[in-house]
Formats: structure tokens, sequence, C-alpha cells
């Protein structure tokens, strides 16, 4: 049972983040105005700290991991790798299997990482109060957590549906003393203006992005910021403490990977695993590296790189990615997780870069994968990790046919306990496959005509 | 941050189990069949598998574990045993706090260490089916990740109200492949009876235990066996794992507990991290060790020590422990967890011996210390668990009035996933405290009258 979990001392956390956006062969390319000019830095400052806003488009290859930060890492990381021997053994595969455990955080996801580092330097540069919106509530409980243990106020917006129908995630932020409301609401314009026009909505993330962006830029005492979950660099940059750590986990035991893989929606812990691995490949490390997503949203294997809005309330700048039109938001009967319209910049031009090798999986086959995984392996995983298990599964059985002993890592991103309405779906034969028709997503492509560099999505150039 | 988490090998793990009857200064008293007569190992054959039998009466103090069983528990274990250094800042006690951390199991608690215990024996005696009961389904969700892994059949029966308000347990049952169904069901004779006097009875715990057991004991193949989670002395062996690694980890780092804490429903978790602290106490040590309970289920600290049924429907044999009476159940209002109305005769029979010092909290007081944990410490905490943590509270407080600094150690028995609704009553200001009335308490006592040995409770001697 050697290695079935290797552990770092709390000493051997790593002190400083990666940035990729140092290492990318061509420069990343800028966030954009509706004009089609750059953003300042300054044009984002009512609605980020400066000290985020510096991170976000840093140029420096390490930035240092504030100790106040740490301090608050170390109640779950380092994080455990692991072994996953039991699905080695039911696959009967040659391949070793390695997963970087983030599911044992106090809200149960990766995400807590990026927000402890926001909530810090939020409150280092003076403010008290964050807003921010949240779906099914993953980043809203995370973002709930760090504000509680920083001391800060905290106000989520979570869509009126999730609100409804799934209330624990609810619950968990109101423990951790946050103020979550449903998404429209009567407390700012943006939603009071939904409400007026459709009483009955459900909301959608984009309401909820417009009304946590107005309670933040609106605030009169100038010490309320807005905090986001994913797609940004400097949210990036903070998760690849996971990649950072399982590369010093994979030295202690002489292993190097040969494939590395996690799941993308906005594209953070796929980076955050990945990116110390990305940097290895630049410098010739033969690795593969897979960012997975569903067939149901299929942002990175079928849509175009363009600039498009990160919203789909068009109120953030224009970000070169790929996308599938921000007015996109895949059928409820797609239960995976995995939603969002864009991906993050960083991660798609490195896909441009041919760094990457994104695939997509059928909901049924990344459900099939996670009961295979719990049935194995013991842990119920979230439905967005279980798009990864799929692309694991299949690059074991690869392996096996191929008679290799490849050795695979991917991210274990979250716990499903949150999540088993889905599986309950799954098991009671009410999920089906669903694949975007070509022609809907060329309607909504169609928004992308009148953006600034609107030719990029076809030229494929820029 | 040093020794916020204390860690141990894989190597480190304990291989045999601690028995507490090879060392309490009086012998165990037996269990007794209706006639008063000791029940011998052949009676309960039909009920639990012989090898099971036989560490149930052993009187050796340690007991081997399988590797077969170790190489499941490595998927979790060793647990950590984290210091509480952020509950000690917001208490400013000078206590030095020790939890040793249960919850990160798959099935989120400490159950599975004697699931995947029992079904191992089980299946080395040839069985290839389990059955068993379940309330709120914490319980049966370990064994049905037990008897997965272990590749046996699992059929839990959930009582009725739990199954159609509480979803999620069954659900991760199901993910699991156990069979779980309503009781009462029609697969019983003991289920459609109480069907067709009270066809929409919400079920109860009592009678879920007959159904598991006569589906158990009527299969005509012989290969199905019944199995308990908490209560009987080989269920609390198993879990002294929890302790034996505690006590390495504190070695590790030059600590020995002043203070040892547990919340103790059947007994099972306090029994398996107090009872290798017991054993030192008996040998002459300085501890102080506290099973915690609700006020309204106040087994050990009001009930008297009696021979009483070990369940509601009067089957199995008579245990000598602390009683509320067989017919007792905490009303609705109480959320907080531990409901069973006897306790574990080990610990009963330590606490007569003057081992332990019981102590009951009302269950706004525990929710209280469990959102005090959640917002220092940043879990969140089963709500049984919370007890445990109410009197960590109170004992770090009179830490810091005696100006001494204690060493307290406890069980954090399960994370509070899966009970959010309890902490919804609680922040809403829909739970109140409940304390049992005398005159009810003794109108469950008189059942007690009619069964042997009742002279047993007014004396207190044996």
């Amino acid at each position: 049972m050697e290695n079935i979990k290797i552990l770092l001392d709390e000493s051997d956390i790593p002190r400083q983040w990666y940035n990729l956006a140092a290492d990318l062969p061509t420069p990343l390319l800028p966030p954009l105005g509706p004009d089609g000019k750059p953003v300042s830095p300054d044009m984002l400052a009512p609605v980020f700290p400066m000290n985020l806003i510096e991170q976000e488009v840093s140029p420096e290859r390490w930035i240092d991991i504030p100790d106040g930060i740490l301090n608050i890492l170390y109640r779950w990381r380092p994080a455990p790798l692991r072994r996953a021997v039991y699905l080695e053994k039911h696959l009967d595969t040659p391949a070793r299997i390695y997963y970087k455990d983030e599911s044992q955080s106090p809200p149960g996801s990766h995400k807590p990482n990026t927000a402890v580092a926001q909530a810090w330097y939020n409150k280092e540069f003076g403010i008290n109060k964050l807003t921010t919106e949240t779906g099914a509530g993953q980043w809203g409980s995370a973002l709930a957590f760090a504000c509680k243990l920083l001391e800060l106020e905290c106000k989520v917006f979570m869509v009126r549906i999730s609100f409804d129908q799934k209330p624990f995630r609810k619950i968990m932020m109101q423990v951790w003393g946050a103020n979550c409301i449903a998404s429209p609401s009567n407390e700012t314009n943006a939603g009071r203006k939904v409400l007026e026009e459709m009483p009955d909505t459900p909301g959608s993330l984009g309401i909820a992005i417009s009304e946590a962006i107005e309670e933040a830029v609106t605030d009169s005492t100038g010490k309320t910021r807005y905090s986001l979950g994913s797609v940004l660099n400097h949210v990036l940059l903070h998760q690849t403490i996971i990649g950072l750590e399982a590369k010093k986990q994979l030295e202690k035991i002489g292993e190097k990977p040969d494939i590395v893989i996690g799941c993308a929606g906005g594209g953070s812990n796929f980076a955050g695993l990945s990116f110390p691995f990305v940097a290895d490949k630049i410098n010739g490390a033969e690795i593969t590296i897979i960012p997975v997503e569903p067939t149901a949203c299929p942002t990175m294997t079928r849509a175009p790189f363009a600039y498009d809005f990160g919203d789909t309330a068009c109120t953030t700048p224009l970000l070169a990615m790929h996308t599938l039109g921000h007015a996109f938001i895949p059928p409820p009967i797609h239960a995976g997780g995995l939603r969002y319209h864009g991906m993050a910049p960083l991660v798609c031009q490195a896909i441009v870069e041919g760094l990457l090798e994104p695939r997509a999986y059928h909901q049924l086959e990344s459900y099939k994968a996670a009961i295979t995984w719990a049935r194995s392996e013991g842990f119920i995983t979230a439905p967005e990790t279980s798009q990864a298990i799929a692309a694991v599964i299949e690059e074991a059985k690869k392996a096996k046919e191929e008679g290799k002993e490849k050795v695979i890592l991917f991210n274990y991103s979250g716990h499903g306990l949150m999540d088993l309405t889905g599986y309950d779906a799954y098991l009671s034969g009410n999920l089906t496959d669903y694949e975007l028709p070509e022609e809907e997503m060329q309607k909504y492509l169609q928004d992308l005509e009148k953006l600034p560099k609107a030719e990029m999505r076809k030229s494929g150039k820029w």
C-alpha cells in the first residue's frame, strides 16, 4: 500500500504562484473596451482592488504568496496527492493514476484557493465588503468562507432558481455569515428592472453578475469590491498552488506525468493543476495536457477564438477566448456542471499555441465514470470532476491496449455531496446526452459580429 | 504554523485494535435472554457471523487488524490529527486543542471504520449479503460503501420519514450500489404487520431493526447476516483505531491529553477515541474523559444502569447499560442527532467504574458551538459532533479562567454537509431547547420493571 497517499509537510507548501503569461510563446491578448481599445488598469479600479489588478496584468513568472494567505490555506493544504490504485485495479491498466485531492477544503472544492487570496488582497487594500454572483453555489460558498475568516462582509447574488431549488449551498453561505439573496433582487437597479419586466424569472448568472458589480461600484464609501471565481488571470494564478504541490509530490516518489487532465468550465481548476506542467512542455518535456469539457457546452472543442464579453449581460471588458457567444446557456437537461459560454483567456491562448489538447464528453459517459469511481475508489465526485475522470478512464484503457506504463495525473476538483440530485437523475435513467446543434451554435456566434475584432473569429488570426 | 496538522505515515497505522473489556476493573456484565440467563454465542449465530461473535465476547486486550481491512482503511487513514489554532485564538485560551478528523472518510464520518471491518469478516465467513437499518442514513451509507468495496450485497431499511424527507443519504447508498428501501416495507412480516395497522406511519428505528434482522435470519441460503453500527463490543473495538492513531500522533509532538472528549449516541465514536486513554487512566494517568450527550436524550447523565433491550421492538438480547427505556425517542424538536435510548455497555460500565465523566448540553448551546467552529476553524460539523465541541469550548474557557495550559483532545466524528437543514432551523430561530421531564422519563423506565434484574435499576448494584 506504499504511496497511495503522497503528503507534503506544511513547510513544503509552495511560497510562490506561477504565472504562465510570462512563458507563453506569444504575448497574451489584452482585454478590450467596447471601443476596441485595450482596457487600462485604472478602468478596472472601481470593480477590483489595485493589488489584484496588478496581478491580473503582471508579466512576472513567480509571484510571492503572502504569509497571511498561507496561514489560512494551511487549514487543508498541502492537499494530498493520491494514487487511484483501486481504479487502476478495476481497469486492469498498467497506467499509474494520481489525483490531486482538492475536495477536502471546507467548502469542498478548489475554489477557496483563490477566494482566500482575493479576500486577503481586498482586505489589505482597505476594502471591507465583497460582492459576487453564484449559480449552484460552489463559488458563493467558497467566498463566504474566505470572507468570514478574514472578517469581510460578503454579499452573494444567487440565481433564483438555484436559491429556491438547491438550498444547501445557501445554508452553507449563511453558516459562514454571508448575506445570500436571490437574484434578480429588489436591491439593485439591474435587478429591479428585470423584475419589473419578468416578475417570475428564474434568474441567470448574467443578471446576478450585473447585480453584484452594481452593488460594488455604487457603494458611496468606496469600500466594496467585486470578486470573480474563475476565468481571469489572477484567479488562475492563485490556483497554480495545486500543480506546484503536485509537482513536488510526484518528484518525492520519482514520478513524472505523461498525461495531465482537468475539467474546464471557466478554466481555473484545470489551469491550477496544469500550468506548471505546461511550463515544462514549453521547455521541451513530452506531456499530453488535456482540458475536458461537456459536449453540451463545447467551448474549447468547437467554438472559435474571438473577443467576447465575459458575462451574459455584456458588462465586462471583451476577452480574447474560445466562446460560444455570451448569450449561450446549456439546456437544463445538462446536469454535469461546467456551463460557462467562454473560457479563461490564458487557457485559450495555450490551446491556440498548441500546448493543450481539449476533449469533450457526453454527460452519460461522465456520470458512468463517476459511478465507476465511487464504486472503486469509494469517493463521490462533483459532476464537473467526473468529466475529467471520463478522460482518465479513456487514457488508462488506451495505456492497457498499448501495454504502456503511463503516468496520468488529474485534478480531483471537488466532491459531489451537494450534487446528489444529478446522480439520482442519472441512476433513475432521467438524463440524456446532448450535443449542441451546429445551427444553434452559429446563431449565438452571430452576436460576435457586432463586436470589435470580429474578423478574428473567421480568420483565426489576430 | 507548525503542528496544525499532525500526519502519520501509512506504515504507522495501528495493526491491532484495543479491547477495553480486558482492562475494566470488574468484568463486563453479559447480555441476557428474556429468561434472564446469559446469551450463548451460538444463539447469536443466525444474526452475526461467528468471527464477529468471537470478537464480541473476546477477553483479549489486543486483536490483530487483518491486512484486507487495512487495505481499505488506507483510502482515508491514518486520519489527520489537527490542532484547532483558530478556535484557540478566537477563545483566547491557553489550552491546546487537538481533534481527530474522522470527517474525511468517503461517507463523511467514523462509521466506515467498523462498516469495513464488519463487511470484511462477513465476507471471510462466506456471507454474501448484509442487512441493516438506518435513521437519517449515516450508518446505512457507511455500510453501503463498505459492501460495495468488498463486493457484498447490501440492503438498508431506512426509516420512512427520513427516506422521504432526507433523500441525499439514500442517493449516496444507491451510488454505492445498495438497495435502500423505506421501512416499514412490504418485504417482511414485521413490516407488513405494521403497515396493515398503520398504513401512514412515519416508521421508526425499532421497526427498521426488526425488518433488517428478519430479512437476515429468514434467508434460506444462510448467506445473509445483519450488521449494527454502534453499541456492541465488536463495533467499539473497530473504532479504537481512532484513539490509537491519535495517541501516536500526540506522542510524535510530545503532547499528552489532560482532557479527552467525544459525543456519544450509541457510544462508538466516543469509545473509539477514548478507550486507549481510558486504559492509561486505569494505569494511573491523570486524564478527564468526557462523553457528551444532548439534554433531550440524557442516557448517561440521568438514566439508571439497568438491563434493557437494545431496540425499541424488543428483539435483541438484554444489555446492561444506562437506558431511558427501550420505548423512548427524543421529540422531533431535537435536531442535534444522538437519539438512542441506551448506550454501549462498555461505555456504561466505564461510567459505573468512575472512569468517565458524562455531561449533557442543550441543542442551542451545541448549534452555537457549531457556528463558532465553522466561523473560526472553517469546517461545518455534524450536529452530533457539535455536542462535543460545546464541551471543548467550555473546557477551553475554564482553562483560560484557571490560567492553565491544558491539552484537550476530541473526536471530530463527522462533517455536517448532509445536515444543513438543522443549521437552517437554528439560524432561523426555529429550534428551542428541550429537557426531558422527570415524570416522562419515569414513565418509560416503568417498562424495565417487567425485565430480568429489574432490581439493578433501583439498587445500583448487580
